[in-house]
């Protein structure tokens, strides 16, 4: 083991061969150096006086479910784990934070950074997806002190934003509704490029159906989606300039030679309609000519921006016109995308359009062609469109989804509950800023309609919690909230992700698309009333008699007694 | 070139020599495919109808300044140069494509995109650093339409983020004013990892003097700061766990055997001070131990975080037995951080504590112990602190900062302007959002009192504005709002950073220092209601009399009429 790490071996470090090996972190960004100096300085300090092996216990939870809401989903486990699997200060390294701490450090403790890997430290997590709460640790992270807090900060970067944004996927999903296809558009609004790039992750996760961004695509299997921008539109001048104007046919049977007529003849037919005709006279020839260029590209998925010019008297007519003629040559398109404007309106005008084409000139299914929005969209317009009425089927939703607008960081902190084997509490005047201190095991009792109904935090080394045993649940620091609760389930929460020297099991970190799969079911298991946008019902969290009883005799003694002046 | 191209050649592709060589993105995950599916979708519609390689000009820009503001920092510029130096599709990219496009592309295209890099585009930029306006183009891209469209995506990202926290960091040293330390402390609440590496990046360019992050100082030269967090304090129990007790004294000259002993004794002293004394009686013996050991470790910069107990009632006095058991040794502490409560008043008591101290022991300068304040700060707290009167020296500021809390996203577009040298408007209901077309250029003009009077566009081919000679600067979209201007100084915005096939000279990118510089001095530069943050001024941005005519000439030819039903 010394000498594997001596020799800077990047392989997975403790683990023996029945587990799968550990990839590093995505970002290869993501380093030992990716912290705050004071941990180095911490790091020194507790070198020095000798205590840097001090078996510590931290805790990672937040304190305030984001949004208004009241649930979160745990997500970045896997980077984390990715990360600490491969932990290993370079030489390069060591010699920066030396230039970074006084020069009157002693050269010993570089030697001691020059060892410092992850093969003494424990992780117990909740599983990366499923919905969780405030105050229950997402993690604990249990090892020598100067090594754990080394980790504390990339932890917490990597946990915040991923949770933050996941749950605000989540969040979308639920205002939308199941049957329609969400789209993640947010890379180039995101915060830097794996802002955008751990947005399209986690928004997959949180339930949506595919992204635009390539990147995303290719390294977490994310399916891509994505058409034509306004800029298409406006290259184009006229549908003379397309010289390539031959389509052959879906089933090869034949070719027509001049899509560029077959396009303007359905325009002349819809023009002539009795019913659509009024609806609109000239259409842009930009856009015509454009339209029937990304037609002749790709017949089979033909999907138009519509609103470059104007979305009713020349954007869907346009369209029309190439899907009819794509439809004579056994291609169906898909469908249009609307950008701008009055989207609930226009979504109706549209599908109306679709309607009277099915209907007048008998193309069966082209009454449900797609419609897509996008536009700055979020919760608050999501909720608006459903409460107008619309026709969307699909929305494509980036600003605000991405950057998390509505609330751009989550308080993810990371605090000592044990060094030693004694518990330490952080205290604070904000009684919501208190820490719960122990080494905790963490549960998730559930009733007899299966829904989840408290979370229980207990000391290590009590009994856990008995289906069928009525056990009393507290508030961990209001004194007249407290539960008895019959348990028809129950679930541990924290599992071992890793085990570090000890003889735990390792659990496996399951594969991206079941991590989904767990998210979007846990969602479902939710009693609703917690997951509604408007006032939703708090779910408790709370800890055991006897962990109540110890918090606040530690507290007491902490706190210094107060002198009115 | 050809050659260099098809054998991979990571190099830069097309500079002479005499150029400094360009490294690639800071952040490797900084690839041709961090891009949107669309750009892949068009490219290949513009090449199915051979129009790829049509010179096409996009400008890339943003329609309104964050924050309620009325300016903006430009930054990102770097990066983009960076990534356009390197772009190149490798097989495992173009494989991916491939896989993602609908497989009746011809292959064919595949064969294009292996040759396509950035060897025939041109990019004009205003230099990174500088403050500028909405409409203004930031950098004006032109080259063969399918790729410029390409870069589209990353350029946005990379410089949408970057503006944004560049100018958040300037309005939060605007408001701390010029004579506090201001550092960045939001590692871990940045939105993901190199939202974290970007943002210590970009606030240290918009005038923060250092960060907390270490990976940002070792890439970007950048200070570092940091001390303590409150798990290190609970982390001891009390002084008698302090076994190296031992401190030489500053120059050398002897050496202090149990400054554990030396702390106590001070304690005791301030305890039975009549003034000192009535404000503390039993002081955390945790903290106690925390301070004194890290006192140990940093004796030549001792700061320590107070709060974790009380501060006026333990964090203080411990912090100052310390501190003068420090003196004692000839060494000068640096003094103490606040993280919770009300910083101001805090702040004014610790400062008198440590005047009293300075009075009562005679310890020369000891009030003025420098005092850090963090907690949740942004431009709001800063502002309300100035108001109530402090005494911090210096703040560390986070959450706030870099995930832009007040406003997490700035909305750059990048839209065509010109394609063939014909230009090109982009319409919109929504006046704000017209493009305004044509290849342009950009002008600075200055008044008498060496202030910017405003910045005006106007076509190519017209001649430039002159010295000393009257100009009419018209608003693009507003008839009655126009003004003459006779400017004292001109300043040309838009420079060539990469010249393409093209003869002319490119800009050397600045080493990151000079870039800070020229953001901070720019500031300094602007006339004080502009930059106010209340109610400021708008800064004017103009078009020329001949583009002004041109746009409305393009506009009226573009807009469909319409028809009252």
């Amino acid at each position: 083991m010394a000498a594997a790490v001596a020799n800077g071996l990047k392989k997975e470090q403790t683990r023996p061969n029945k587990y799968a090996v550990i990839s590093g972190p995505t970002n290869p960004m993501v380093t030992p150096l990716l912290t705050d100096l004071y941990q180095f300085t911490m790091a020194y300090s507790y070198w020095k006086a000798g205590k840097h092996d001090e078996r510590a216990v931290f805790d990672l939870y937040f304190r305030k479910n984001p949004f208004g809401g009241e649930y979160t989903i745990f997500a970045g486990l896997e980077e984390c784990i990715k990360f600490i699997a491969h932990f290993k200060l370079t030489e390069d390294e060591i010699a920066f934070i030396r230039s970074s701490l006084p020069p009157t450090c002693e050269g010993a403790f570089y030697g001691y950074l020059r060892g410092i890997n992850c093969s003494d430290v424990e992780i117990y997590s909740i599983p990366e997806g499923s919905v969780v709460f405030p105050k229950v640790p997402l993690m604990r992270i249990e090892g020598p002190i100067a090594v754990v807090q080394l980790l504390e900060t990339a932890f917490v970067n990597l946990i915040n934003y991923a949770s933050l944004v996941t749950t605000n996927a989540a969040r979308h999903r639920f205002v939308a509704g199941k049957s329609k296809l969400l789209l993640e558009f947010g890379l180039r609004r995101a915060q830097g490029p794996d802002g955008g790039i751990s947005a399209s992750k986690y928004c997959y996760m949180g339930g949506f159906d595919a992204t635009s961004n390539v990147a995303a695509g290719k390294l977490f299997g994310i399916p891509l989606r994505g058409t034509h921008s306004h800029a298409f539109v406006s290259s184009f001048l006229s549908p003379d300039e397309i010289t390539v104007k031959s389509l052959k046919h879906h089933d090869g049977s034949s070719v027509c030679k001049d899509f560029v007529s077959l396009v303007k003849t359905w325009l002349n037919k819809l023009k002539g309609s009795r019913i659509l005709g009024g609806i609109f006279s000239e259409t842009n020839q930009s856009e015509l000519a454009a339209f029937t260029s990304y037609g002749l590209a790709f017949p089979g998925s033909f999907l138009a921006l519509v609103d470059t010019y104007d979305v009713m008297r020349s954007g869907v007519p346009n369209f029309c016109a190439v899907a009819l003629a794509l439809n004579d040559l056994g291609y169906r398109a898909v469908g249009i995308r609307l950008d701008s404007g009055d989207l609930a309106y226009q979504s109706c005008e549209a599908r109306k359009f679709f309607q009277t084409i099915e209907k007048e000139f008998g193309v069966s299914g082209f009454g449900k062609m797609s419609i897509t929005a996008s536009n700055d969209l979020n919760e608050e317009t999501l909720d608006a469109l459903n409460k107008q009425g619309h026709e969307v089927d699909s929305f494509g939703i980036g600003t605000h989804l991405v950057t998390c607008y509505a609330q751009p960081a989550l308080g993810v902190v990371f605090k000592l509950v044990e060094i030693n084997n004694q518990p330490r509490i952080k205290l604070s005047e904000d009684v919501t800023k208190v820490s719960i201190p122990c080494k905790k095991r963490c549960f998730r009792l559930y009733g007899k309609e299966g829904y989840p109904l408290v979370d229980i935090m207990a000391g290590e080394n009590e009994p856990p919690p008995k289906v069928g045993e009525r056990i009393l649940c507290r508030h961990p620091f209001s004194e007249s909230k407290r539960a008895y609760v019959v348990p028809q389930r129950v679930e541990e929460l924290l599992k071992c992700f890793w085990p570090g020297s000890s003889d735990k099991k390792r659990e496996d970190l399951p594969p991206f698309k079941e991590i989904r799969e767990r998210c979007i079911k846990q969602l479902e298991q939710m009693r609703p009333d917690h997951m509604r946008k408007l006032n939703p019902t708090p779910y408790k969290v709370s800890v055991s008699a006897k962990l109540y009883d110890f918090i606040h005799f530690l507290w007491l003694n902490e706190a210094p007694v107060g002198e009115l002046q």
